[in-house]
């Protein structure tokens, strides 16, 4: 089978034998697979969590079983499954012997068959197709827990999402779920109306509006946000303290970026806010689960921006242009 | 002015002067009041806090502002107000020392001119009518907390409700505002249409389907609901249990009813589920404003079966037809 | 080695070799084994959940690694270890495909060797004999769930235990450790003595209080009780929501008895409170060890009653006597 | 009577008369106030919230009611009472609209005789002398906020407190009636048996060892402390963050100092943890309701380095010295 492995700064492609389910195994036929920052941080050797040498990469990929081993009863053969960004990681709170990641210290999706322990996969909502699939592991479930992890946000409340990355389209396609209105920064406005026809009541151009905390505590009739969805951490934190209501949220994703390695929080941006920041980091399977439930009930379809059939275009488009949306590698049969 | 007085088992007009707000307090023009069960249960001296005599009837009820007391800040002449169920519980828990309520133990809403104490009072959404915003101190506020006071509730959880009551069908158009579905009871397949149309996803006729609890499984794939918003208790708490899911809520309205003075639950339906019983008593003042920033922000339109302009008639029609949707007062100028 | 089974309505004493570690799994040499009331009940062919024919009985007990298969990496040679309620449930949520226990669907403790996976054993408090670290993963993490799984417990609130079971023993410590006032019913006054000494504030004697919800409300000045543990379902529920404060919290540990199959709670009982209802199933593994960390903090003694070395003896003396405590079983070496 | 009222930079006594509560406002009798740092702020001209010119000052205090004015219902005349640090905030969460403190924008409590609303005030625990109970109203509700507020914290769970500042030795206090250990950092190892009297598990002498949040992860096994009471805020943030465990807590109760403006926090220090910041700003009166049960219960005494009867000599003891426990006036019958 052709499976791709990292050999830093690259992917390479292998040819390699088709696996043989374990216990507890299924062997899945995947059809397609996403790409995450996180998979360019993992061939420039700068992602946090040391990648196993020769890994197979990619966190995100949905495919069809095609055999499970000995005493699997979540999946039979024909289901559809996507696998889970932390496969030991089921349900409550993450551990550090839990710490595990397809694409990184564990074999990922970018191959024609992937064995995934039947814990670590979720059947795709049936409206899905399979390069719909493969974008919610990460970013989908990033933006998710972002959403329902902390307070409860109630219809009529107000999410703040920043610029068009992967969670962030997601962020406001689900917030719009929970009934939440949507305001967005960019630097791109001339992709205001697609963040609109997503789900967008407001586009603010953070460029023109640096101080875009005070525009959003305005455009909430002063009241803030009550979910900041912080995707860009160091360069925006204050701003999105700023922007939060007197007991709101804000999700931190990121906590460096290539000019700082850490937030830096002014106490004038706290005098509008006793803001509570909330770190994220993924998910875990149960609220995989819940995500896709969501999607299912609501037909809600991801933004793609463009699939590819080779990895290694999809890579260089994904480092070089600036999609709106997600980046899909499709493994089409040989 | 034309006010109406409690003066059981019957409501009687009174000609009173129109009186003048003092520190703290607000003068509200009604033009309209909306009744709600208690309201009947006071006229027939069942309702389980003893009402006044001579009380003005009716908690539900909005008007303009049109004069002020001094030391009020919250409103000016000229802004559309309801009142709140519970005037002096503004925000967190209820204590025994808050315990009033208009039409009950303080005067309400059935008069051309209602004092109100500024805190007890809460802004009308912009959209609605005089009449809409009548509707939602009590029941819309009742199905509101149901649905937000307990466990969080995701979109694509799985609400029930039962039957056509004011609260219940509030409860069905809310949870839609969650991106929940919604299940329907009721023994009125003439009314599914109407229920779809409001957000429904399925109706159950009860009458047909004593087990219903057992079909709400069926229409969840074996989950169950989320939550059960159970408005008829003895009736229907126990086949609520079994509609729950494992981690389930039902929350609890009404505790007796004609046949019963008491909720039973058996075994056999917490066998299915862990289900939460929760009880609901209406809600203070910060979550009135929660519900309107809801209403404001979806601009929902709340279900009035009938409008009247003769109290004596609404409170007949109340009583003996079967309404669809709330019954509402106007308080026309004389 | 020596090995009981249940063959109904005994337990029969087997002689079997001992069995080798698979991948993930560990070998226990049992040193002790406790007795909860579901072991009756196993016995009795009235448990809910149907028991394997054959099965080693008993879900509570502790021992140490004595060999560790492929790939364990928790625990290793000479560790001291407890086995889990529930061995698949580790965290988060109870599932229905997580539903195993064993004693009952899976092997139990009263063998003089185990088989655990290495995810469903928890290390034992350094301070425990072995006898009372047998007693903690059923009755005591049942006190922990119901005293902790709810709303939040502040130091200076009441809780409310019934009798002297095994469950109800713990609470009243584990209660204590939380800072919380505690009040004990039961019909053994001569009890009163060893129930302060663990922690309680008051006991009430309740077949000569029989109203003794209202009893609590007096020795908490009229505010109820913060939490009730119920340990009796439907001979105490109604008494237990007329103790609960406003916005108490009712555990709710049993659902029939011999005398009944269902909860009744009248209408009158909810006039003094709002409480909640909330089922409480044993717990996870991440509970018994949050269960172990408080226990080893406060160096807490679990009671235990009588221990025996005979299990028939212990089960005969667990159904007949009225043990304040746990009864244990020692597996000492043949 | 006599009155100090803020002519800044210092307190003037003044001569005048008693006043009379009017509706709803009770007259007490201060027997004891005491300092916090903000007292010394609004003196400064640096307290964030401007200073009402000549307003009575300091927040906290407590004393006996003389009077109650028409309309008062939750105290009488022989009460002791304390006042709360926001007269207007009651419950649930603060608005803007109820931000007014005493000794500020409110006359305060450094008077013979105070008027309160009554449902400003809060009645005094029995066992606590005049200047213990005038201890409580921000410095220990802060702390009690601190440890309630956010998590539930369960026995066995580690709190950090840093140094001996009058929330930090409550934060000591008041995690020991949690069931919770506390390892407290200091610069004066000379404190360290006093700290250990109060309730220290572990005291680590911060300036040898500037890294102290890798020692507090020693002390805790790896773990790393649940929740981290940060009263220092831009100098101990990212320590405090390192300090905390994968899900712990740091509550922020200092957002700048002499030396910074603003909170940095290390992407390296959440390397380790995914600690949520959350704001704490004192509390509300069901807060301090619930405090001042906890303490009644437990008979906890506040710590009171030293009192005074010339307010001019505490400010400066308090300014000038470093003060172990709280610095309190006693407004002695003249």
């Amino acid at each position: 089978m052709r499976t791709y492995r990292v050999e830093r700064p690259e992917i390479a492609l292998k040819d390699e034998p088709v696996p043989e389910p374990g216990p507890g195994e299924i062997l899945v036929r995947v059809h397609a697979a996403a790409l995450n920052k996180r998979d360019l941080l993992i061939l420039d050797g700068t992602y946090p969590l040391p990648a196993r040498p020769g890994v197979i990469p990619l966190s995100d990929g949905a495919g069809e079983v095609v055999a499970a081993g000995p005493g699997v009863t979540r999946f039979g053969v024909g289901d559809r499954v996507m696998g889970s960004y932390w496969p030991r990681w089921h349900d409550g709170r993450l551990r550090a012997d839990l710490i595990d990641q397809p694409g990184c210290t564990l074999d990922g999706m970018l191959t024609e068959y992937a064995l995934l322990g039947e814990q670590a996969a979720v059947a795709v909502p049936e409206h899905l197709s399979w390069a719909e699939a493969a974008t919610l592991p990460c970013a989908a479930l990033t933006a998710w827990v972002s959403l329902t992890g902390g307070q409860k946000l109630l219809p009529g409340a107000t999410v703040v999402t920043l610029g068009t990355g992967g969670v962030s389209l997601f962020a406001v396609q689900l917030a719009r779920l929970l009934g939440c209105r949507v305001i967005v920064t960019t630097s791109r406005m001339d992709h205001a109306d697609r963040l609109k026809a997503l789900g967008a009541d407001h586009v603010i151009d953070y460029p023109a509006t640096p101080d875009w905390g005070r525009r959003v505590r305005e455009l909430t009739g002063g009241q803030g946000a009550d979910l900041v969805v912080d995707t860009a951490g160091p360069a925006t934190i204050d701003q999105s303290v700023r922007a939060a209501a007197l007991y709101g949220e804000v999700a931190v994703l990121i906590t460096r970026d290539a000019t700082s390695d850490r937030l830096e929080i002014t106490n004038e941006a706290y005098a509008s806010s006793l803001a509570t920041l909330r770190r994220v980091f993924v998910g875990n399977r149960a609220e995989l689960e819940s995500l896709c439930a969501a999607v299912a009930a609501h037909e809600l379809r991801p933004v793609i921006d463009r699939t590819f059939t080779d990895p290694h275009a999809a890579y260089r488009y994904y480092r070089e242009g600036s999609p709106f949306g997600k980046v899909v590698i499709e493994l089409a049969p040989a």
